[in-house]
């Protein structure tokens, strides 16, 4: 009889762990509180308890060919940062493409994991769940806990004891959706993390004044780099993820500021870590530098005897998965990572080995060697090679995915590739490390792989390419213009409500 | 007696006229038609017949350091590009500093400006005004004609025969002043100029999805350059400036494509202009290549056979200022004229030459001379070094500049200053060619160039630097916060309409 597997929320790890599942001969059931899929990816206007709590006009940043399944590219005519509504809907599709939706139990929560009387040997569990009013227990061979981090606002008024005194309103970005309630007043945003800087830079549009303060700064870098490519296609690849992992940390971490600072020198913006050796998380802005520069946003150190405690927060699971401590491996905990590298790939490359241990086919080593990684991990001691990143961050991306690969025998064989496919195995080499690379052997191997890293560039500017090609872009002209009166026009294909700006430079100069 | 000028109009360049007019013991007289200064600078809710209408997020194209009155640095706290309500209150500061406006006469009309009829001897003009329905008549020596461009929109229906049938909106960007119009509209803006693009990007941050249309493509360049230093502090220096003129075209034209692509290849964007040969005028934007790569703005190939026609648009005025054909040099036009670089400074100096033509100290060459200039300068015909710029351009600005200076013998003296005073040679030769240059020498002479010069760095840097010097902020800051409780926070400062967003990261990994 198969195994079965209760999987805890459907959001993207939620979803490839379902897969993976159905992939091994698993038996999943998937609970999702909510009544919809897609975890943090779907916005409402509301927040809603136990979920994560998006604004309108987030947007991915990973770009679309670094962040997708591994065996499904997003739409060609996708941007290449996907705004969260389209993301979404590539969720949905997956979801659709691989028959996930009827192994989802929508608006049922789980209240309680608890392991079975018999556990040492059965390894099972006991989950009760409630759907609408009803509760009901189900024994499962394993869980996969697919719920992200956790989702609770952390909001300190005790740091600001102004705060009784303060007159306007105040809230935690968890609370944030539109940009309307800025209009015209005087903000002050807390925190250069990623939600903090796009809300700062989209107040900015409509305040009067936007100031962001900032703890201990941060490296702000644009989603386009270099010759405006998107900048994970440029910074994720294994040749240069080789070259940092084997360069002296003091040389690394000094080429890795001054690329950084070639895009905006961060000394001259009031951005710069006072933290240098560990590398955090990168603040993802393109706007953040022209907001300041048009006196737009202004930042400010932070209030200097605030205390804010930020937990240590290193859970004891063995390559960020598995509890260490269980007699039985039958507990995985999907998607608890953050990686400088996409989520989606993340997950799912965790999910496809964790069926696989959940399965029995894997095993795990001893306790007592998972414990002593753990901990050698927590001191975080600073290697001499490669970059060294802080622990929120934890682990190179690269890295992490290929060691998980090595485990199920799905890393790609880069040597024997090089004598078979040398084309193939120079672009997986110095090309972008897009999650495709982690399908083209072992078990779950796709055969679209090969293509679809071939023809990562193509989708990458397809989108982005309108004039250049102007011969051949005449068939998708025609779609949305039609020929009236001899002259091509794309006003008659608009809706009613379409708002068309006409724009000429008046003639100059004529006196 | 001193000689009586008239100027029309109080926008930028019809202050530094009336300055120069000053300086130069001439009387002037200043017509403004609304009933403020500051032209085009000055935001209205409504459009205002005759005068160039603003949309409310303007920001200038040239940064603070490089687009002020070579005389009167903008002051250090703002911003380096400046949005448009501070332009305007820096005008009025240099109204107020040199005591213009009682030079002004407000909401006064010109109606004509007629030759007397012993021009040829006395080469005065009679200038009728109306004032509150009352019209007046004057004889003035000089006229100072500082109307800048002309401000008629251009919307030629006629090229979309399918207008009628549309049953949208639509409208010239004069007519635009906010994008609350846009919200979840599609809309289609024609034209990628400065504005356009402006306005497609804003538009992008409500509408459901903006169409930005270019016939022929441009060169998209960011305010933010290498570094994060103001493009035209990098861009406009004496030494690149003589680089550029003394290589052959194709190679200068090369490397500058080169330069602009390594920010953003503009072949992957669909913005690569067709006529490559000739420079035309830059679309400063640093929102557009992620508003693309976010999905929100789509670039497309212009409406094929719609056909726009451009004027040739080229007066036949000598240096761009003297009516060639004109018997007496006693009309100047300031300001009419598009340089690649900023309109306040080449304005003030066209003003500074000017005003000692119309004094008479300085003389023009006999009008077949001037005649045949202009008919060279229409040829246009490509040289062998340098630049190509197109006609709308026109003229390089710094050999622009630095002819008008050698006029009034303004023109500052390298070889001889890196004698006396070698640092500073080397920072006008290698530094930003910003208008202090202007003024360390000659008539009109200013004492405070040398400083001005010395210290625009700190000028520029001051704002965007924030918390990089975390120890001199405290002052700066203790301005904003008010210790309460002993607990420095800003809340207390604020007013009570402030909108204040607390963020923080949650404590993470905590299972």
């Amino acid at each position: 009889m198969a195994k079965r597997v209760a999987i805890v929320g459907a959001g993207v790890s939620g979803l490839a762990s379902i897969k993976c599942c159905l992939e091994e001969g698993l038996e999943p059931t998937c609970f999702e509180r909510s009544d919809d899929l897609g975890g943090l990816w779907r916005f409402t206007e509301h927040v809603e308890e136990g979920r994560a709590s998006l604004y309108k006009s987030v947007v991915s940043n990973s770009c679309k060919e670094m962040s997708c399944y591994s065996d499904f590219p997003f739409p060609e005519d996708y941007p290449n940062y996907v705004p969260n509504s389209q993301f979404l809907e590539y969720l949905k599709m997956y979801a659709n493409h691989f028959n996930l939706l009827k192994h989802i139990q929508f608006k049922t929560k789980v209240c309680s994991v608890t392991k079975c009387s018999d556990f040492t040997v059965s390894g099972q569990w006991e989950v009760v769940t409630m759907h609408e009013e009803k509760q009901e227990s189900a024994i499962f061979d394993a869980v996969m806990v697919c719920t992200g981090f956790l989702t609770n606002p952390y909001l300190p008024l005790d740091s600001f004891p102004g705060i009784n005194a303060f007159k306007g309103q105040y809230f935690h970005s968890r609370q944030y959706k539109h940009p309307d309630i800025f209009k015209d007043k005087r903000v002050l945003v807390i925190g250069m993390g990623n939600s903090g800087t796009d809300i700062a830079v989209e107040a900015s549009h409509l305040a009067e004044k936007v100031f962001l303060s900032t703890t201990g700064g941060g490296w702000v870098i644009s989603r386009i780099f270099d010759s405006g490519y998107p900048w994970d296609m440029v910074f994720m690849t294994r040749f240069q993820n080789m070259l940092r992992n084997s360069l002296p940390t003091p040389i690394v971490t000094w080429l890795m500021v001054r690329k950084i600072n070639n895009w905006l020198n961060h000394a001259n913006y009031g951005l710069i870590p006072e933290e240098r050796t560990q590398l955090k998380e990168f603040v993802l802005n393109d706007e953040l530098p022209g907001r300041i520069i048009t006196g737009k946003v202004f930042i400010r150190p932070s209030i200097k005897e605030s205390v804010v405690k930020v937990e240590d927060g290193q859970a004891s699971l063995y390559k960020y998965i598995f509890p260490a401590h269980l007699q039985k491996p039958t507990l995985a905990i999907i998607g608890l990572i953050k990686p400088l590298g996409s989520m989606i790939p993340t997950g799912e490359t965790q999910a496809r080995w964790a069926v696989r241990v959940l399965k029995g086919v894997n095993k795990l080593p001893p306790p007592s060697v998972m414990i002593e990684e753990i901990n050698a991990r927590r001191e975080n001691k600073p290697s001499w090679f490669g970059l060294c990143y802080c622990k929120a961050l934890q682990s190179d991306y690269i890295t992490y995915i290929d060691e998980l690969l090595t485990y199920i025998n799905a890393k790609p064989k880069l040597f024997s590739m090089l004598l078979t496919d040398p084309h193939l195995a120079l672009t997986v080499f110095f090309g972008p490390c897009s999650p495709y690379q982690f399908r083209l052997t072992g078990p779950g191997k796709w055969e679209g792989a090969r293509n679809a890293i071939m023809t990562q560039w193509d989708r990458t500017f397809k989108v982005t390419k309108g004039s250049e090609n102007r011969e051949k872009d005449e068939n998708s002209m025609n779609k949305a213009c039609k020929r009236i009166g001899g002259s091509m026009s794309y006003l008659e294909s608009f809706p009613k409500d379409c708002t068309c700006l006409r724009l000429f430079i008046p003639p100059e100069h004529s006196l």
